[in-house]
Protein backbone atom coordinates (compact mmCIF):
# COMPACT_ATOMS: atom_id res chain seq x y z
CA UNK A 1 0.00 0.00 0.00
CA UNK A 2 1.30 3.33 -0.53
CA UNK A 3 1.23 5.77 2.00
CA UNK A 4 -1.31 8.35 2.11
CA UNK A 5 -0.82 12.11 1.93
CA UNK A 6 -4.25 12.96 3.83
CA UNK A 7 -4.15 14.59 7.20
CA UNK A 8 -7.37 14.06 8.81
CA UNK A 9 -8.87 17.26 10.11
CA UNK A 10 -10.81 15.91 13.09
CA UNK A 11 -12.57 18.27 14.03
CA UNK A 12 -15.62 16.90 15.81
CA UNK A 13 -16.82 17.03 19.22
CA UNK A 14 -18.72 13.51 20.57
CA UNK A 15 -16.20 10.58 21.23
CA UNK A 16 -18.28 7.78 19.97
CA UNK A 17 -18.11 10.01 16.40
CA UNK A 18 -14.06 10.68 16.86
CA UNK A 19 -13.01 7.21 17.17
CA UNK A 20 -15.32 5.18 14.65
CA UNK A 21 -13.89 7.95 12.48
CA UNK A 22 -10.56 7.05 13.71
CA UNK A 23 -11.55 3.01 13.44
CA UNK A 24 -12.42 3.20 10.33
CA UNK A 25 -10.45 5.45 8.38
CA UNK A 26 -7.06 5.15 10.50
CA UNK A 27 -4.49 2.87 8.28
CA UNK A 28 -5.75 4.48 5.08
CA UNK A 29 -4.50 8.00 6.27
CA UNK A 30 -1.12 9.46 7.29
CA UNK A 31 -2.13 11.07 10.25
CA UNK A 32 -5.25 12.19 12.25
CA UNK A 33 -5.03 16.20 13.26
CA UNK A 34 -6.67 17.27 16.59
CA UNK A 35 -7.26 20.78 17.85
CA UNK A 36 -7.70 21.90 20.83
CA UNK A 37 -11.69 21.73 21.54
CA UNK A 38 -11.37 17.43 21.51
CA UNK A 39 -8.33 17.78 23.93
CA UNK A 40 -11.08 20.30 26.17
CA UNK A 41 -13.82 18.15 25.89
CA UNK A 42 -11.75 15.09 26.29
CA UNK A 43 -8.84 15.64 28.07
CA UNK A 44 -5.86 14.62 26.62
CA UNK A 45 -6.40 11.20 26.85
CA UNK A 46 -8.16 11.44 23.50
CA UNK A 47 -4.64 11.72 22.20
CA UNK A 48 -3.55 8.20 23.39
CA UNK A 49 -6.64 6.86 22.36
CA UNK A 50 -6.48 8.17 18.97
CA UNK A 51 -2.70 7.14 18.68
CA UNK A 52 -3.83 3.32 18.51
CA UNK A 53 -5.24 3.87 14.84
CA UNK A 54 -2.83 6.83 13.89
CA UNK A 55 -0.43 9.21 13.99
CA UNK A 56 -1.95 12.24 15.82
CA UNK A 57 -0.78 15.65 15.36
CA UNK A 58 -1.97 18.03 18.01
CA UNK A 59 -2.86 21.76 15.98
CA UNK A 60 -2.08 23.09 19.10
CA UNK A 61 -0.53 26.91 17.63
CA UNK A 62 1.30 26.99 20.70
CA UNK A 63 1.93 30.83 20.97
CA UNK A 64 3.35 31.14 24.24
CA UNK A 65 6.31 31.87 26.32
CA UNK A 66 9.23 29.33 26.00
CA UNK A 67 8.83 27.24 29.37
CA UNK A 68 4.99 27.29 28.59
CA UNK A 69 5.06 25.64 25.25
CA UNK A 70 7.40 23.49 26.38
CA UNK A 71 5.04 22.23 29.25
CA UNK A 72 2.33 21.49 26.70
CA UNK A 73 4.51 19.77 24.27
CA UNK A 74 5.47 18.10 26.95
CA UNK A 75 2.04 17.19 28.19
CA UNK A 76 1.03 16.35 24.25
CA UNK A 77 4.23 13.79 23.95
CA UNK A 78 3.57 11.80 27.14
CA UNK A 79 -0.15 11.27 26.23
CA UNK A 80 0.93 9.89 22.71
CA UNK A 81 1.36 12.83 20.03
CA UNK A 82 3.13 12.25 16.87
CA UNK A 83 3.13 15.58 16.04
CA UNK A 84 2.83 18.99 17.10
CA UNK A 85 2.00 22.57 15.45
CA UNK A 86 3.80 25.74 16.81
CA UNK A 87 3.33 29.68 15.74
CA UNK A 88 6.60 30.36 14.56
CA UNK A 89 5.36 33.77 15.05
CA UNK A 90 5.58 33.78 18.80
CA UNK A 91 9.73 33.64 18.57
CA UNK A 92 12.60 31.90 18.01
CA UNK A 93 13.12 30.95 21.63
CA UNK A 94 9.65 29.60 21.75
CA UNK A 95 10.11 27.31 18.52
CA UNK A 96 13.31 26.13 20.10
CA UNK A 97 11.36 25.15 23.43
CA UNK A 98 8.68 23.04 21.50
CA UNK A 99 11.39 21.19 19.64
CA UNK A 100 13.72 20.54 22.70
CA UNK A 101 10.97 19.56 25.06
CA UNK A 102 10.46 16.02 23.44
CA UNK A 103 12.31 13.73 20.87
CA UNK A 104 9.64 11.89 20.01
CA UNK A 105 7.47 14.82 18.99
CA UNK A 106 7.51 15.92 14.59
CA UNK A 107 7.21 20.04 15.56
CA UNK A 108 5.59 21.50 12.54
CA UNK A 109 5.62 25.99 12.76
CA UNK A 110 3.02 27.82 11.27
CA UNK A 111 4.71 30.54 8.63
CA UNK A 112 1.43 31.55 6.89
CA UNK A 113 -2.43 30.80 7.36
CA UNK A 114 -5.40 30.11 4.98
CA UNK A 115 -7.59 32.91 6.80
CA UNK A 116 -7.49 36.82 5.98
CA UNK A 117 -6.15 37.92 8.97
CA UNK A 118 -2.81 35.98 8.19
CA UNK A 119 -2.09 38.73 5.57
CA UNK A 120 -2.22 41.63 8.25
CA UNK A 121 0.93 40.54 10.33
CA UNK A 122 2.40 36.80 9.84
CA UNK A 123 2.63 36.87 6.38
CA UNK A 124 5.40 40.01 6.39
CA UNK A 125 7.70 37.60 8.12
CA UNK A 126 7.28 34.30 5.86
CA UNK A 127 10.89 33.99 5.20
CA UNK A 128 12.20 35.38 8.46
CA UNK A 129 10.38 32.63 10.44
CA UNK A 130 11.56 29.90 7.86
CA UNK A 131 15.06 30.71 8.52
CA UNK A 132 14.55 31.13 12.02
CA UNK A 133 12.05 27.86 12.58
CA UNK A 134 15.17 25.49 10.61
CA UNK A 135 17.88 26.97 12.87
CA UNK A 136 15.50 25.88 15.98
CA UNK A 137 15.46 22.74 14.35
CA UNK A 138 11.52 21.94 13.27
CA UNK A 139 10.32 18.72 11.43
CA UNK A 140 8.53 20.99 9.18
CA UNK A 141 6.03 23.80 8.46
CA UNK A 142 2.12 24.26 7.91
CA UNK A 143 1.78 26.28 4.79
CA UNK A 144 -1.81 27.39 3.21
CA UNK A 145 -3.09 25.17 1.01
CA UNK A 146 -5.17 27.96 -0.33
CA UNK A 147 -2.63 30.02 -1.30
CA UNK A 148 -0.63 28.23 -3.98
CA UNK A 149 1.68 30.96 -4.40
CA UNK A 150 2.32 31.74 -0.91
CA UNK A 151 3.19 27.81 -0.25
CA UNK A 152 5.04 27.47 -3.34
CA UNK A 153 7.34 30.46 -1.92
CA UNK A 154 7.47 28.38 1.12
CA UNK A 155 8.81 25.18 -0.35
CA UNK A 156 11.11 27.22 -2.25
CA UNK A 157 13.05 27.95 1.12
CA UNK A 158 12.27 25.36 3.30
CA UNK A 159 14.70 22.79 2.23
CA UNK A 160 13.82 19.02 2.60
CA UNK A 161 11.35 19.89 5.43
CA UNK A 162 7.82 17.96 5.29
CA UNK A 163 5.06 20.58 4.53
CA UNK A 164 1.41 20.05 5.60
CA UNK A 165 -1.23 22.09 4.30
CA UNK A 166 -4.89 22.98 5.54
CA UNK A 167 -7.29 25.31 3.67
CA UNK A 168 -8.50 22.13 1.83
CA UNK A 169 -12.06 21.94 0.83
CA UNK A 170 -14.13 23.95 2.60
CA UNK A 171 -11.67 26.79 2.42
CA UNK A 172 -10.39 27.15 -1.43
CA UNK A 173 -7.92 24.63 -1.65
CA UNK A 174 -7.65 21.12 -3.67
CA UNK A 175 -5.16 18.45 -2.58
CA UNK A 176 -3.16 18.46 -6.47
CA UNK A 177 -3.15 22.20 -6.55
CA UNK A 178 -1.31 22.15 -2.83
CA UNK A 179 0.37 18.88 -3.40
CA UNK A 180 1.41 20.37 -6.96
CA UNK A 181 2.52 23.75 -5.12
CA UNK A 182 5.10 22.01 -2.81
CA UNK A 183 2.65 20.28 0.04
CA UNK A 184 3.77 16.72 1.43
CA UNK A 185 0.94 15.84 3.10
CA UNK A 186 -2.98 17.98 2.99
CA UNK A 187 -5.19 18.52 5.78
CA UNK A 188 -9.04 17.91 4.93
CA UNK A 189 -11.67 18.00 7.06
CA UNK A 190 -15.32 18.18 6.35
CA UNK A 191 -14.60 17.19 2.72
CA UNK A 192 -14.32 13.63 4.21
CA UNK A 193 -16.16 13.42 7.80
CA UNK A 194 -19.00 15.03 6.94
CA UNK A 195 -19.38 13.02 3.45
CA UNK A 196 -22.01 10.00 3.17
CA UNK A 197 -19.13 7.70 3.01
CA UNK A 198 -16.08 8.88 4.10
CA UNK A 199 -13.66 5.67 3.42
CA UNK A 200 -14.35 5.62 -0.28
CA UNK A 201 -14.33 9.59 0.30
CA UNK A 202 -10.56 9.28 1.28
CA UNK A 203 -9.96 5.85 -0.92
CA UNK A 204 -10.69 8.43 -3.73
CA UNK A 205 -8.32 10.92 -2.66
CA UNK A 206 -5.67 8.49 -1.88
CA UNK A 207 -5.87 7.10 -5.29
CA UNK A 208 -6.29 10.43 -7.22
CA UNK A 209 -3.15 11.67 -5.20
CA UNK A 210 -1.35 8.33 -5.84
CA UNK A 211 -2.23 8.77 -10.01
CA UNK A 212 -1.06 12.04 -10.51
CA UNK A 213 2.45 11.51 -8.72
CA UNK A 214 2.67 9.11 -11.04
CA UNK A 215 2.04 11.40 -14.30
CA UNK B 1 -12.51 45.14 51.24
CA UNK B 2 -10.39 47.04 48.41
CA UNK B 3 -10.73 45.08 45.05
CA UNK B 4 -7.32 42.90 44.83
CA UNK B 5 -5.10 43.80 41.75
CA UNK B 6 -3.46 40.42 41.72
CA UNK B 7 -4.24 37.59 39.08
CA UNK B 8 -2.94 34.60 40.34
CA UNK B 9 -1.20 32.35 37.26
CA UNK B 10 -2.40 28.84 39.14
CA UNK B 11 0.66 27.02 36.87
CA UNK B 12 0.58 24.06 39.50
CA UNK B 13 -0.58 20.65 37.91
CA UNK B 14 -1.81 18.32 40.57
CA UNK B 15 -6.13 18.92 40.81
CA UNK B 16 -5.48 19.23 44.78
CA UNK B 17 -3.36 21.50 44.65
CA UNK B 18 -5.10 23.47 42.27
CA UNK B 19 -7.99 23.59 44.13
CA UNK B 20 -6.76 24.26 47.39
CA UNK B 21 -4.97 26.86 46.43
CA UNK B 22 -8.22 28.31 44.57
CA UNK B 23 -10.21 27.99 47.57
CA UNK B 24 -7.53 29.45 50.39
CA UNK B 25 -7.13 32.49 48.12
CA UNK B 26 -9.91 33.05 46.01
CA UNK B 27 -11.66 35.47 47.91
CA UNK B 28 -8.33 38.03 47.85
CA UNK B 29 -7.86 37.47 44.63
CA UNK B 30 -9.00 39.26 41.53
CA UNK B 31 -8.83 36.29 39.13
CA UNK B 32 -7.20 33.34 38.97
CA UNK B 33 -5.54 32.45 35.47
CA UNK B 34 -5.32 29.04 34.15
CA UNK B 35 -3.25 28.07 30.85
CA UNK B 36 -3.46 24.86 29.00
CA UNK B 37 -1.68 22.48 31.51
CA UNK B 38 -4.17 22.11 33.27
CA UNK B 39 -7.15 21.99 30.68
CA UNK B 40 -4.95 18.95 28.97
CA UNK B 41 -4.90 17.41 32.59
CA UNK B 42 -8.21 17.32 34.07
CA UNK B 43 -10.11 18.63 31.37
CA UNK B 44 -12.09 21.81 30.84
CA UNK B 45 -13.88 21.30 33.74
CA UNK B 46 -11.28 22.22 35.58
CA UNK B 47 -12.38 25.94 34.66
CA UNK B 48 -15.69 25.69 36.56
CA UNK B 49 -14.67 24.07 39.30
CA UNK B 50 -12.31 26.91 40.11
CA UNK B 51 -14.64 29.28 39.31
CA UNK B 52 -16.92 28.40 42.28
CA UNK B 53 -13.85 30.70 44.02
CA UNK B 54 -12.40 33.24 41.80
CA UNK B 55 -13.40 34.31 38.07
CA UNK B 56 -11.41 32.42 35.53
CA UNK B 57 -9.15 33.95 32.91
CA UNK B 58 -8.00 30.91 30.18
CA UNK B 59 -4.60 32.13 29.27
CA UNK B 60 -4.67 29.95 25.74
CA UNK B 61 -3.10 32.45 23.48
CA UNK B 62 -6.01 31.72 20.69
CA UNK B 63 -3.55 32.11 17.76
CA UNK B 64 -6.18 29.63 14.91
CA UNK B 65 -8.71 30.77 11.88
CA UNK B 66 -11.70 32.45 12.98
CA UNK B 67 -13.91 29.38 13.17
CA UNK B 68 -11.28 27.32 15.72
CA UNK B 69 -10.59 30.44 17.54
CA UNK B 70 -14.76 30.58 18.45
CA UNK B 71 -14.86 27.26 19.33
CA UNK B 72 -12.49 27.30 21.72
CA UNK B 73 -13.60 30.20 22.85
CA UNK B 74 -17.01 29.20 23.16
CA UNK B 75 -16.41 26.15 25.20
CA UNK B 76 -14.32 27.88 27.74
CA UNK B 77 -17.86 29.96 28.09
CA UNK B 78 -20.00 26.80 28.72
CA UNK B 79 -17.40 25.97 31.50
CA UNK B 80 -17.93 29.62 33.20
CA UNK B 81 -14.76 31.35 32.02
CA UNK B 82 -14.67 34.73 33.11
CA UNK B 83 -11.90 35.95 30.25
CA UNK B 84 -9.95 34.58 27.79
CA UNK B 85 -6.36 35.63 26.11
CA UNK B 86 -6.36 35.94 22.11
CA UNK B 87 -3.23 36.18 20.30
CA UNK B 88 -3.54 39.82 18.11
CA UNK B 89 -1.04 38.87 15.31
CA UNK B 90 -3.17 35.53 14.79
CA UNK B 91 -5.39 39.22 12.70
CA UNK B 92 -8.81 41.22 13.35
CA UNK B 93 -10.93 38.09 12.15
CA UNK B 94 -9.73 36.04 14.23
CA UNK B 95 -9.61 38.11 17.12
CA UNK B 96 -13.14 39.09 16.27
CA UNK B 97 -14.42 35.72 16.16
CA UNK B 98 -13.52 35.22 19.95
CA UNK B 99 -14.93 38.53 20.79
CA UNK B 100 -18.22 37.41 18.77
CA UNK B 101 -18.34 33.83 20.33
CA UNK B 102 -19.67 34.85 23.87
CA UNK B 103 -20.64 37.81 25.18
CA UNK B 104 -20.11 36.92 28.66
CA UNK B 105 -16.65 36.36 28.23
CA UNK B 106 -14.17 39.33 28.59
CA UNK B 107 -11.33 39.05 25.90
CA UNK B 108 -7.75 40.44 25.90
CA UNK B 109 -5.70 40.58 23.76
CA UNK B 110 -2.06 39.85 23.62
CA UNK B 111 -0.01 42.66 22.00
CA UNK B 112 3.67 42.13 23.39
CA UNK B 113 4.94 39.23 25.51
CA UNK B 114 7.59 38.44 28.49
CA UNK B 115 9.69 37.20 26.71
CA UNK B 116 12.89 37.84 24.28
CA UNK B 117 11.44 36.60 21.17
CA UNK B 118 8.39 39.07 21.32
CA UNK B 119 11.06 41.91 19.97
CA UNK B 120 11.71 39.60 16.83
CA UNK B 121 8.26 39.67 15.07
CA UNK B 122 5.19 40.94 17.68
CA UNK B 123 7.06 43.82 18.79
CA UNK B 124 6.61 45.70 15.53
CA UNK B 125 3.51 45.49 15.25
CA UNK B 126 2.68 46.89 18.46
CA UNK B 127 0.48 50.14 17.55
CA UNK B 128 -1.50 48.36 14.65
CA UNK B 129 -2.47 45.42 16.76
CA UNK B 130 -3.81 47.49 19.43
CA UNK B 131 -5.80 49.71 16.94
CA UNK B 132 -7.00 46.71 15.43
CA UNK B 133 -8.07 44.78 18.65
CA UNK B 134 -9.92 47.84 19.63
CA UNK B 135 -11.89 47.88 16.23
CA UNK B 136 -12.25 43.92 16.92
CA UNK B 137 -14.27 44.80 20.36
CA UNK B 138 -11.26 43.37 22.77
CA UNK B 139 -12.30 44.38 26.75
CA UNK B 140 -8.32 44.60 27.02
CA UNK B 141 -4.86 44.19 26.75
CA UNK B 142 -2.62 41.55 27.91
CA UNK B 143 1.17 43.74 27.91
CA UNK B 144 4.68 42.47 29.18
CA UNK B 145 5.38 44.01 33.21
CA UNK B 146 8.65 43.05 33.13
CA UNK B 147 9.05 45.65 30.58
CA UNK B 148 7.62 49.16 31.48
CA UNK B 149 8.17 51.00 28.60
CA UNK B 150 6.79 48.79 26.40
CA UNK B 151 4.03 48.52 28.96
CA UNK B 152 3.46 52.40 29.06
CA UNK B 153 3.17 52.57 25.42
CA UNK B 154 0.23 50.42 24.90
CA UNK B 155 -1.24 51.82 28.02
CA UNK B 156 -1.12 55.28 26.16
CA UNK B 157 -2.85 53.86 23.24
CA UNK B 158 -4.69 51.59 24.54
CA UNK B 159 -7.57 54.03 25.94
CA UNK B 160 -10.13 53.19 29.15
CA UNK B 161 -9.13 49.63 28.55
CA UNK B 162 -7.81 47.14 31.49
CA UNK B 163 -4.16 45.66 31.08
CA UNK B 164 -3.19 42.54 32.65
CA UNK B 165 0.67 42.34 32.72
CA UNK B 166 2.62 38.96 33.16
CA UNK B 167 6.01 38.78 34.09
CA UNK B 168 6.00 39.21 37.48
CA UNK B 169 8.62 37.86 39.84
CA UNK B 170 10.45 34.97 38.45
CA UNK B 171 10.51 36.93 35.21
CA UNK B 172 11.67 39.95 36.59
CA UNK B 173 8.79 42.84 36.88
CA UNK B 174 7.23 43.76 40.22
CA UNK B 175 4.03 44.56 40.83
CA UNK B 176 4.19 48.33 42.03
CA UNK B 177 6.48 49.02 38.60
CA UNK B 178 3.79 47.16 36.42
CA UNK B 179 1.38 49.12 37.85
CA UNK B 180 2.55 52.41 37.40
CA UNK B 181 3.71 52.11 33.92
CA UNK B 182 -0.04 51.16 33.14
CA UNK B 183 -1.29 48.05 34.16
CA UNK B 184 -4.66 47.11 35.89
CA UNK B 185 -4.36 44.08 37.45
CA UNK B 186 -1.11 41.96 37.69
CA UNK B 187 -0.72 38.23 37.33
CA UNK B 188 1.59 36.57 40.15
CA UNK B 189 2.61 33.10 39.79
CA UNK B 190 5.47 31.07 41.67
CA UNK B 191 6.39 34.16 43.72
CA UNK B 192 2.26 33.43 45.76
CA UNK B 193 2.28 29.57 45.20
CA UNK B 194 5.37 28.56 45.76
CA UNK B 195 5.67 30.66 48.97
CA UNK B 196 5.78 29.12 52.74
CA UNK B 197 2.35 31.09 52.79
CA UNK B 198 0.24 32.19 49.42
CA UNK B 199 -2.40 33.71 51.70
CA UNK B 200 0.12 35.94 53.81
CA UNK B 201 2.17 37.05 50.64
CA UNK B 202 -1.09 37.75 48.49
CA UNK B 203 -2.26 40.02 51.59
CA UNK B 204 0.66 41.76 51.86
CA UNK B 205 1.03 42.15 48.02
CA UNK B 206 -2.71 43.67 48.15
CA UNK B 207 -2.02 46.10 51.30
CA UNK B 208 1.33 47.05 49.46
CA UNK B 209 -0.69 47.75 46.13
CA UNK B 210 -3.38 49.40 47.92
CA UNK B 211 -1.43 51.59 50.24
CA UNK B 212 0.86 52.84 47.04
CA UNK B 213 -2.49 54.11 45.19
CA UNK B 214 -3.40 55.71 48.16
CA UNK B 215 0.06 57.43 47.92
Amino acid sequence: MVESRVILALDLTGEDEIMSMARDLGKDLFAIKVSWAQTMIHGAGIIRRLSEHSKVICDFKLADIPKTNAQIAGIAAEHGAWGIITQAFAGTDSVKAVVEASDKLKVFAVVSMTHGGSSQYIDGHIEDMVRDSLSAGVYGFVAPGNKPETLARIRSISGPKKIISPGIGAQGGDPLTALRNGADYVIVGRAIYQSHDPLSVLKRMNRTVHDAQME
